[in-house]
């Protein structure tokens, strides 16, 4: 495998590296992923996280295996594993079905794998850019940015290709309960690309709008039925009835590798449940904290599922497609 | 001043003690206030918390200065730093003003209030009680029990009443970021009442919602207008478009106390903004931790106004009150 870097994911010199993003904002520490049965750990742990990044990092860490002398037989069982590491983000499914339809492949199906996802990113700024006016004050959920892909993301890669064109942008993070995937990530981004930002809880998101205080949502998905219903982070589908009841556009961002062809409508998406303790408290490299009551009974669904009807339109790769496009069946013609 | 008891305020042998509701529920502490002062730094660190109750602390910590020996002068002055030690809350306003009104009588007048809030309590309970059917899944957001007044709550109270009748009901409690009153204090309450819950993520009630998990919601009031709008803490409007969207009935419950007959639309309420450090992490009797990046931007609004249109109905102590009703102006028949 030949070097490769983003943000959060790197190949160099036969080794490759992981930032653990559980560790971020507060610590930048880089992983060495030796074996396939650790990339599963990771993914699990989320040291690596985003849709369109578990799918790269699966792919590089069989590509991975195989430089280390990995037979076709061991490629498989790995590949199978890391297939089942997380069930609701379509990407990982889709990039490793890719792997083993050609397996004798794997190490330059796995380059192409991330030239491709960068270039995906690419498209969609371009295809979403657009949409965002001088002046625009824009709400984002969860991290979507150069951490969740190997370019420069989805709906933040949009977000900042509206910056990078001079735009006057301000942007609200939702914090994103229970992982803070917002006040963590997104704004560790932000930081980074000088775009102005102010963190918020999820819950402010409704009282800004009733103050006609955002003009525009971009978040991103983890899968996305061909009806244009789609998964994503917890509290996007609370933030897309929120959006619907103020009339604020509302948009998803989504590589074509984030379309379950498979899967005809958002109720068939199957949603993880994570373990309680992740809503009772928080852990990462800020500490470790419990508020809750020590026997405290907590539920933890780890996406929601939001219907098309509640969109104004989908950024894809391909272009941009309106609800009314999304309900004909426009994705279907992109299989 | 009498000896006065009830789960967060007492009045005990001529001490004035106050259970420190930044330690719940991990450490049970109870703090002695010896002055209006200390008061003053009490309710603005919300060590006591709820609006009904922190009119109630405010008066008795106004009798017991009159025990000391204070003078009218005094005890004028040390009102006007407790009316003004917390903007949104109408309650505390309320009861000062009676105090003041009647300042040689202040120890009379400050029990007078307590064991009147007591009795409000039980009517809140009675009117909204019948409201719950056998069965119900309950939200409830931010704290509402007998850690918000002096007898056993507003929202939660109805709730209680409902369980105390038979009635099998199950609640969900917002966690209510940022400074986590349902994940510590409702959670707290409902154990110690032997009342089924599940702690969720603010961002996570919709998509219960649209599931059909939720029956009704009930939660209180910090100020209410005369018109019917009112504020209550930050993502209870989230709550209002939401349980709109879905058709789920949705309750505030507040005694006459609460409402501000000088202020006739929610527009006119003043909401308290506090310190971003706030959104940027947690702090508590559990640790401190600050998960943001350091110098991050962030807004802190601690309440919002929810306009009456979005209620099913309001629960007070002078009985129950449809949007309909509100909206002719029977909140002014009260005065």
């Amino acid at each position: 495998v030949k070097n490769l870097t983003s943000l959060g994911l790197r190949y160099e010199n036969g080794k490759l590296l992981v930032l653990d993003q559980q560790l971020l904002p507060h610590e930048e520490k880089w992983l060495c992923c030796e074996t396939p049965d650790q990339m599963v750990e990771i993914i699990k742990a989320l040291k690596v996280r985003g849709a369109p990044l578990i799918g790269v990092a699966a792919a590089l860490s069989l590509g991975h295996y195989k430089e280390q002398g990995a037979s076709e037989a061991q490629l498989r069982i790995a590949a199978r594993k890391l297939r089942d590491s997380r069930p609701t983000a379509v990407n990982l499914m889709t990039c490793i079905d890719r792997i083993l339809s050609e397996v004798s492949q794997v190490t330059s199906v796995a380059e192409k794998i991330f030239e491709e996802d960068v270039e995906l990113c690419e498209h969609m700024g371009l295809n979403g850019e657009h949409l965002i006016n001088d002046g625009d004050h824009i709400l984002t959920h969860c991290n979507t940015g150069g951490l969740a892909t190997a370019g420069i993301g989805t709906a933040l890669g949009v977000i900042r290709k509206a910056h990078e064109k001079g735009k006057r942008i301000h942007v609200y993070v939702d914090e994103t309960r229970p992982l803070l995937q917002g006040a963590r990530l997104t704004t560790w981004e932000l930081q980074k690309l000088g775009i102005p930002y102010t963190l918020i809880c999820d819950n402010m998101a409704a009282s800004l709008m009733k103050k006609g205080k955002i003009q525009k949502i971009f978040l991103g998905a983890d899968r996305v039925a061909t009806n244009g219903d789609f998964a994503n982070k917890i509290g996007t589908y609370s933030v897309a009835v929120i959006a619907s009841y103020h009339k604020v556009p509302f948009y998803t961002v989504a590589p074509y590798t984030t379309i379950d062809f498979e899967c005809s409508s958002g109720k068939d998406i199957p949603i993880e449940e994570r373990n309680a303790s992740e809503v009772k408290g928080v852990a990462g490299s800020f500490g470790s904290v419990q508020w809750a009551p020590g026997n405290a009974q907590a539920c933890n669904p780890s996406f929601d599922v939001t219907p098309c009807e509640l969109l104004t339109g989908m950024v894809l790769d391909k272009g941009f497609f309106s609800t009314q496009a999304l309900q004909k069946g426009a994705l279907l013609n992109l299989k």
